[in-house]
């Protein structure tokens, strides 16, 4: 079966939607230098080293020592397994966990999850979650996973000094290798020292490194992700040849044949030639709803930008914003048709789930539901999904589509695998630094001060 | 202990952002009488019972009925509370779930639960979830509302048909009653039939109404809230009590003291005066994220309207974006700071948390986590909060700020109705149908029409 993902841009076009909604075919002529031209870049940067999140897949060694340690440790039985992590260390486990294991899943029995822990992403420092995660998660039972490049964030750093200290009541400091993982920067003279080292050196911890060149955001290919994706039983081949796959699509400037490059260019013309500042994805799955969270990181953080790489005051930047279908047909669409065209609407279809459900012949009473008699629930979806498109377009409402012909590994990494090129090529096209976050620094020196450090 | 929410909105002042993105005293005084005359407006619509969401917290029939239905099914000892609705039928249960339920409330012991059952609410038709909570919530044990007014609802019905056909083979017709708990509109010669009332009929089962002039985003104080709060044990009189305290403060034109008018004003002229398209909800607690779901819902299809009353072609409506502190911090902060200057950003403040969360003298070897020993979670959690208030300051982003005193049915429903008024005077400041949706109608006809129905 062909499983690559498809894009759909029909919508978008000035051809369906109209002017001054629609992209025209002269403004996708005058774009094609500048991809080629940021395609050349790109391919420099990738290179020279400079990135490195377009390799993450091929680094065996990364993937032979995340595998190993978690057959290692799935052997000993955890019921639990906790990340400690914020942002790029939380969001891609997220998305991953949403998309690839069955919902409910820390419901399920250990024999339905195939003796697999469940899973706690703890990316946040409310005090009432963290305590009943604590309550829940017995630490003998329990792997954490701490990740953090530096070790020193503020929010992750704070969640692991309240778990050593729990471990070394209810297990003891001497089984803290067998609770604790870390994952951080490299240990080599270039790079900046992780405050964790010291702290797998002193309790003798499994480590794993995230390379220099690849940032929080772009890493969840890394062991950031891939850890936990194998503590989990995720197909990590499946993943693999997913990225390989997309990295060859996106191996050509022609923007007819990349989709990382199409959906790059549309995303970005959307927003500066047609005033459209938000930008919407919409996937009719559940399994993709925390996919939609994972890209509004990437694409925020990458794009939102004061200063132009040649020092202009740009403040550039779409707003993400993730809705969920048919669900937020009945929230946001009111909005969506009717309130002012300043959206570019993504929608993400899956072509077949796993299961299909059918609508029986029930509630006989009500002849006005003749028409899902019989029918299933999944082509109820998929009308919902095509109606809603179809509403958009007679309100002349861009839409761009990505199908992906199931949910699985595969299809997954290359979605992600592709927006991650498409935010690095959007990065180009706005002339900005796709790989910094130089705004969220103040904010964090603030804080700090107010705890009594040094900002 | 006072337990008043407060709001402040001094930074979405000039004096503290700026022209042009601060609101001058000057745009103040000159919306306070549009103010004067929406309010009078308004409450000739509360008095008219035009619009019905002001009162249903004084409703003692409706909560009497509610409250003695979940006493009795209480006694019975279901497992599982199952949700099927969707839009407003969904988003107030779990925005009341999400906040006034303990986190991971369903991985709960029975015992920790206080023997109330666990809560699903699908408010979607992917296969592969229903499915998944068909399995996990056998029918024997499981108490299913269904909520829908008209009982035309596609989701919603479909999902019916298959739960009634799995009750039929599983627990046998007989048993619907114990099994399926009806939400729609009233029985009366007024008001269109709903659909569920013949299956109400020829099951008997117990049935709720919503008031006609309660429109589903608006009625989360109706029994389409109420009951699974109940079912839930959450503190229904404090919620009452808070609905009412805020109704008092609701009560008066004066911008100075009404606090859903102050915060209407500021959205509106925030919108319509100050460029800001899009406007964030940012809780720091875990525990208010699905309140900025639910916001989401009432402030989009209240306000996306293409028309206004007046019969001109408007396209008015500000996009609600939820976010989550600390959280996005590491995801939306650099693009809220550093992107274009397009959103006004709406903190919700925590005072106190249930618990004090310690932070050990641990990783003695970090010197540089030194300011974060001793302290607390809360404190951290405080700190950043402040951090990213002042850091917004400083790239002169307008931000209004909501502060519970704590989480609890009284804070909650002070809230909820708050932002409900605040609609309802927004609707009249841009001069919208705020109660209506006509926009969602054609994606709905065209799902139809696909799935061989009549449009």
């Amino acid at each position: 079966m062909n499983q690559d993902i498809r894009i759909d841009i029909a919508r978008a076009k000035s051809a369906a939607v109209g002017q001054p909604h629609g992209i025209t075919p002269a403004e996708f002529d005058e774009i094609e230098p500048h991809i080629a031209e940021a395609h050349a870049i790109l391919c420099k940067e990738r290179e020279n080293k400079a990135y490195g999140f377009w390799d993450l897949y091929k680094d065996e060694a990364a993937f032979q020592s995340v595998e190993n340690a978690a057959a290692d440790f799935l052997n000993r039985g955890y019921e639990n397994l906790v990340i400690l992590g914020i942002g790029g260390s939380a969001l891609g486990t997220t998305a991953l966990t949403t998309a690839l294991l069955p919902p409910f899943y820390n419901l399920m029995t250990r024999r339905r999850r195939k003796n697999h822990p469940r899973i706690f992403v703890m990316d946040n420092i409310d005090p009432v979650t963290f305590r009943t995660m604590m309550r829940l998660c017995s630490p003998e039972k329990t792997l954490y996973n701490v990740i953090s490049k530096s070790g020193g964030t503020a929010e992750t750093m704070s969640q692991l000094m309240i778990v050593v200290e729990m471990i070394e009541k209810k297990v003891g400091a001497e089984a803290m290798a067998e609770h604790v993982v870390v994952t951080s920067n490299p240990r080599s003279d270039d790079a900046p020292p992780s405050h964790l080292h010291p702290v797998a050196d002193q309790y003798k911890l499994t480590e794993f490194t995230v390379p220099l060149n690849v940032g929080g955001r772009f890493s969840v290919f890394s062991p950031v992700g891939m850890f936990p994706a194998a503590m989990l039983g995720m197909d990590i081949d499946g993943i693999r040849e997913g990225c390989a796959a997309m990295d060859q699509r996106c191996a050509t400037s022609d923007l007819k044949e990349n989709p990382a490059y199409l959906r790059a260019a549309v995303q970005y013309l959307m927003d500066t030639a047609k005033d459209k500042n938000i930008s919407v994805m919409m996937p009719y799955a559940d399994s993709l709803r925390d996919v939609a969270d994972w890209y509004r990181q990437l694409w925020a953080e990458s794009l939102g930008k004061r200063w132009s790489l040649d020092g202009e005051e740009v403040y550039t930047g779409q707003t993400p914003v993730k809705a969920l279908g048919a669900t937020d047909q009945h929230s946001q669409i009111q909005l969506y048709r009717e309130g002012p065209n300043d959206k570019i609407i993504n929608i993400l279809e899956v072509r077949k789930f796993d299961t299909n459900l059918r609508i029986p012949d029930t509630l006989g009473s009500i002849k006005s539901l003749d028409y899902l008699r019989g029918s299933t629930m999944n082509k109820l979806m998929a009308a919902e999904l095509r109606g809603t498109m179809d509403a958009l377009k007679l309100s002349k409402r861009p839409v761009s589509r990505i199908v992906l012909p199931r949910i699985n590994g595969h299809t997954v990494a290359q979605l992600l695998y592709m927006l991650e090129v498409e935010t690095a090529m959007a990065g180009r096209l706005y002339n900005v630094n796709t790989f910094d976050q130089p705004g969220v620094e103040e904010g964090k020196q603030i804080a700090r001060r107010l705890m009594g450090g040094q900002g």
